[in-house]
């Protein structure tokens, strides 16, 4: 079997090049990755990228979008090419990081819009960002709820997508540390629900290395959702009581895999 | 018996004026209470009080350093007039709370000094604010290590002041839900170890009410300290690793204290 | 307002007498209290309360039940006459006090009956106790699964009676350190969820003092339940699982209750 | 690299014949795996093992101790033989597997002899075993408080061998789901303190797969051990309090260890 061990420290490996040049920010807590395009006399928008996702998960996006907002797009801690931060995956740490983002690189109000967890982290800004600095907020499936580990309302993390969560974090380990992708393959027939397989196999069944989404993804992300660490100063119910400006809430992607899933 | 609740929601009995004017900066997060004094053509410097304390804690100090600095003093989340934010009190978020208070209302590079649990979160911000936003730190009698539940090196928070934490925040309560202040006064006698009921009773062994500085105080803080979720994403031994600017450490109530205490 | 200390060290204002007599059996870990009737001549049976429960809640039950059987009724710990074990609340531990109970005391098989989380321990008994031990398993509504913080299936303590258990813990106190009965009453208004506090009130609202039931429960056990102590290595799906035995498992109460309270 | 995948499922690769015959006990909750020897009409003992050692780390001993005792040695849940029991490695789980086994095994009074983590256990047999059933305990180098995470007196595990636990949690996995024992030995050098780098090194080092003791254990242990789950219900503090027979406690290797380590 073969390890693999991505991330930062082994850049020739881990990284492509890309349509957009990429920039770094210094929050002073972890360096932030990031592409720009169109115009600062256009609306400024953040696009925030899901769980093994980065910024260029928005690269053909970038490209409509341009004609109408300054659009930035961003590698979070522990994505693409931002600071990986061991024991530092909160939500909390998340959303500060891009409100330093938008204080000193944007620099104007901004639109959020954000996918997935990314979508999580857009409902936080929406709550919890300095007055006047989030314009409105677009959440796009994000699993409000279904991503803490002891939710107030619905089925929890455990109930959903902790499984596959719990696959990542023990066979590819925190910053790569295990690196055995072949082994989570051969391991998640024993212990993905027959759903959650079903889409597992679509997406990884044939790849004999991870795809480059994965490999930009620093896996200790999906320990910090297993163990709840990563929202534990950060109750969903009590976040969304504190939303302050418009939002936008589509779900499409999280109800279609639930009928493939299901 | 009585029942004590103070708290924002009960200013007329929580509060008492001061020397200087308090003002409110809102962090979107919590709203943070200040004063200042001094003059803007001299460095500015934030002081962070400790546990229990307010700002005015260093109000007699603020007339001696007005003559050096620009002086500001605040309340953090959770003591004094600032915002009460139940399941949030982090050092992460402290430190977070400081940032936008430094970027937005000081505006300029500082000094920052500490007393206590202050001094942890001054050396949060000598690690975690952006790069050039602290010229210095003072960390006054920090608990470094001592206020973890389970530290790199040290003992750890039970075996010193966890105790003490443990008795405020069963018999006070979060924000004062309990406010039993003659039980734990009783309390105290059967659970603090000899060396810290000499002091507990020292100091408010013949209170009948809680001293104004407790009066100010979220209760919820201590049970932050006794579970550790203060400080669950800021292993101190990681924080002190990252410090990037000068700081001045020195120790010398907590070892006075120890001294009365063992 | 009135301070209320109930327990094992003070029985006088704790205990009532009842029509059948009470035994002390030692499990070197625990003080188990019991009451017997019927003839060892016929099958062994035993009696496991519910939460706040204490063995006398099968009182009318065990003269009716004589007829058929060797009736044991017991106090887990922290219930009545047993012992209060701070920081032991577990379902192995209640489960093993009653393995002993079992070999020693009835020293024969049988068949054991419970209620509430008393069901969860007769669901424990049925997959955990020795081979041979247990007969025959009634789990009386027990909230298998409901009274996980993190279960796999269906909705958490959160979702359910947690907001009761969380306000038992605060106003009551481990082992009733606090005892404030009054105001937990007041604050049930402001915490409970309309369905919660109705069924509340309805059993609670006019009492100046707890019922005898409540005055014999260590409200640790509230706590063990809301943090999840109580069953952090007996992960429900993976106990029933290991289920070794017929059972019998009757929802009647808390779907009758699910009505009055949703 | 090479995995390797023991324990009761792959028993032709893990287990090795020895001088003495094996028995198991179901205990309902686990199987117990046991040696025996000498004779009945002598006093009985039971040899408890400590972390990463079987039954048989006691063989040399057992031929010596068979002139005067009747003696037992057991493999507990997760080593050697026994079962493995996933999410459910608790000092109270251990201790009461125990009491069956000299329930229904032994039979009789004993005397209870534990080495390392197996001294900890001696001493939970020592102060919750049935009464008279513990006719005196033998700690041996037992980590009483220093295998808590967080304990009352002195350093914690993780001041101590916590960094190994958390090695061979990592790279070994839950019963061996990772099972890459060369990262293991590559990594150790990145992540163990330097003494404790000089005797893992000492001991595995030039092991091109795991000796015959390590291939017998189920590395949860170890993540039992790092998280705490072990001894969340069993504060050795009140453990202690509660001994109710003689105890004899040597420290021998721990002291010699200190001296290599430090």
């Amino acid at each position: 079997m073969q390890k693999f061990n991505y991330g930062p420290e082994n850049p020739e490996i881990t990284y492509v090049s890309h349509k957009y040049d990429e920039h770094l920010f210094d929050t002073g807590d972890a360096i932030i990755n990031y592409a720009a395009t169109g115009s600062p006399d256009k609306p400024a928008i953040v696009l925030i990228p899901g769980q093994t996702e980065s910024w260029w998960g928005y690269e053909k996006a970038m490209g409509i979008m341009a004609d109408y907002f300054h659009v930035f797009a961003v590698d979070l801690r522990g994505q693409g090419r931002s600071s990986r931060t061991p024991g530092r995956y909160t939500f909390d740490n998340f959303g500060n990081d891009l409100v330093k983002f938008i204080t000193f690189v944007v620099a104007r109000p901004v639109v959020v819009s954000g996918l997935s967890s990314g979508g999580v982290i857009a409902a936080w800004l929406s709550a919890y960002a300095p007055p006047g600095m989030i314009r409105g907020a677009h959440y796009e499936d994000p699993p409000l709820f279904a991503s803490e580990i002891t939710p107030a309302y619905g089925p929890s993390l455990r109930q959903g997508v902790g499984a596959t969560f719990k696959l990542w974090s023990t066979y590819l380990g925190d910053q790569w540390c295990i690196g055995d992708w072949g082994e989570m393959l051969k391991s998640a027939r024993d212990i993905l629900p027959p759903g959650h397989l079903r889409l597992f196999e679509a997406l990884y069944g044939t790849m004999t290395e991870p795809p480059q989404h994965i490999k930009e993804y620093d896996p200790e992300w999906a320990r910090a959702f297993v163990t709840g660490t990563v929202g534990a100063s950060c109750d969903h119910a009590r976040m969304l009581s504190r939303v302050k400006c418009r939002c936008y809430l589509p779900i499409i992607f999280h109800k279609l895999m639930r009928r493939l899933v299901i």
